[in-house]
């Protein structure tokens, strides 16, 4: 199988119904996919991630980077392999953790050199070794290095920004095709990343530069860094119509269970969080009728499920009262439990916007969920 | 169903090949139980317990009566109910937790007076409620307090452990017969603990008292508190054989992987440790040359299982490549594929030794599986 993205049915509404075929499987999309930052999605067996048709996963370049490191990855075959995982994975380019380092990281036209979070050793990454990383890792959707950048910024340094990233992507696209591809997998693409901040002038430029250089798929970064939802989804939308319509496109890092309809309707196919699995560590779970802290006193002894409409695994089996028990008594059970169902929510909000879009029903779906989750936050 | 033990079938050896029946199912004996202290086997869905096979667990009354407290268990319905848990459950009596405690605790007559580690409050346990607070979580097999010392000890304190042991023992066998019965299950049983140390006569003679008193099954209990092992095998031998043939023995908290044959050829019927979950846990991992420590450079790029001739979930999957990285990265699916590999090496132990024992060739099962398991501590 070679990658592929196909547009089965486009909605009014700006979502879109599609197929997304990698060496790996063919997912549907709009998708949300699971972060497993070290190659692993944190307390999620493969086996289980599977029994939630998980189609697609996302890894951190940066944290296999440093840990265990990309040359023993390819050594073992690459990172299908080496997390014996038969679905496709997405990685990113390490860009935006190196970002989210702060004050270990300084950014020249050159690259990144940022000190590891774990030893404090230097390094440095460029739009050529990310590419060169990610082929070690074998994966089948890289990302191309990019600028992130705070929120709010100012318009210089955004379109700062957006100017060295759309540099970075001509570095990367020769670095591409300069080769040699990765041994680990028979094909495997790159999706350029938009930047621009809240500056819609500065997205469409930086859209526009980046479709010239014809990527197979285009992410919208530097978004979810503490804007606005609104603002949020005004900057996606504007940037989704500045991508050609016949390529994949990827919000990374969103959202909320809530938000994820917002994204699909600004034209999004690809999303990730780490807010399912995150959260579930720390005992905040996803109900139909709003998320609750499973640790408090009220559920001490209720024994019904974290969610009644819900057929996960977990809700068709424990109660909120052993959960509550096991995240108390910090029990790793309660964190493999609260994950599954989280990632099961989640991934169930995906599958049933995309019966949505096939039904024609959007709009309908779309009123009622938004009503139903915000019935429960109040 | 009732309570019911059958020796099917007695290897000249000593050992035995039962059937034990509880409310919660049927069990082939000799059998090793999994420790679930805290509701949970640690990193241990109870979906992966069930596709081990495991047909009875224990819980620790002591860490239940703390967290989340025994009334509470009991209002939900039961230990059984509250961590959705179809088979077999026995509990200790808390007498063992709280004897681990040692500056926090003080044994009289009356009971144990300690203090719990989790918050400092003082409570009390007595040979009375013991047996309460195991009818509330609503065990199948619960444990009457016994007073277990520490090794080596003198003559006169395993004497007067002793002695107390069987006096709580009578206690209990009033206060098992006065009622009223658990209400979470159908029928619960409560086995007498034998003690008396490392001295033969003592045991001989509390092992008589505590037969005197007709309990339906018998632990030998104060082993595995650091006593060699061929003594411990001498002790277990010379107090299984005082028991009534009939009853199920049990010898709590043991053993290593190469132990376990000899207490079944001391005519132990049921075993239970921490070995294999707790070890699972530091990466210390059984297979059938012997442990290795997963952490070990060697294994960082090393894609064979942990053990060829495993046939467990883990060992058709993942290699110890991943394994290593998981364990350095303090991943919790490291806990969980190591946890689910030791448990099956220990059960599967078990396996074969009642196909050996059915198939009557237990002794050539015996000196193969010695000689495999010494060579690889070589």
């Amino acid at each position: 199988m070679a990658f592929r993205f196909e547009v089965m049915k486009a909605d009014p509404s700006g979502a879109r119904l599609g197929r997304l075929t990698t060496p790996h499987g063919t997912i549907e999309t709009p998708a949300f996919m699971p972060v497993g930052t070290a190659g692993t999605v944190k307390a999620m067996t493969q086996e289980a991630l599977e029994e939630l048709h998980v189609g697609l996963l996302l890894a951190n370049t940066y944290h296999l980077y440093l840990r265990p490191g990309h040359e023993l990855i390819r050594r073992v075959g690459g990172l299908h392999r080496f997390m014996s995982w038969p679905g496709g994975i997405l990685t990113d380019s390490g860009g935006y953790q190196v970002f989210s380092l702060a004050d270990l990281r300084k950014t020249t036209d050159e690259g990144v050199r940022f000190r590891s979070h774990l030893d404090g050793t230097e390094h440095l990454l460029t739009p050529e070794n990310a590419i060169e990383i990610q082929r070690a890792l074998g994966s089948d959707i890289g990302m191309v290095l990019d600028e992130c950048i705070e929120y709010p910024a100012t318009r210089a340094h955004a379109a700062s920004a957006a100017w060295r990233t759309a540099e970075w992507a001509k570095r990367s696209k020769s670095a591409i095709e300069a080769g040699p591809p990765s041994e680990a997998t028979s094909e495997q693409v790159f999706f350029a990343i938009v930047q621009g901040g809240t500056f819609k002038d500065l997205r469409r430029q930086n859209a526009a530069d980046l479709r010239a250089l014809d990527f197979p798929g285009y992410a919208i970064g530097g978004l979810a860094v503490g804007e606005p939802h609104e603002l949020s989804c005004e900057i996606a939308g504007e940037t989704a119509a500045c991508l050609p319509p016949e390529r994949p496109r990827y919000v990374m890092g969103v959202g909320k269970p809530e938000q994820l309809l917002d994204y699909v309707r600004c034209g999004v196919d690809m999303m990730d969080c780490v807010l399912p699995t995150r959260n579930a560590r720390n005992g905040y779970l996803y109900t139909s009728e709003g998320p609750l802290h499973i640790k408090n006193a009220e559920f001490a002894a209720e024994m019904r499920p974290i969610d009644e409409r819900c057929r996960c695994m977990v809700c068709r089996r424990y109660s909120r009262a052993y959960l509550c028990h096991l995240f108390r008594a910090n029990e790793i059970l309660g964190a493999i439990l609260n994950t599954h169902h989280n990632l099961y929510f989640f991934l169930d909000i995906m599958r049933a916007i995309r019966e949505a879009i096939a039904f024609g029903n959007l709009s309908r779906f779309s009123s009622e969920l938004q009503a139903r989750l915000e019935a429960g936050h109040r």
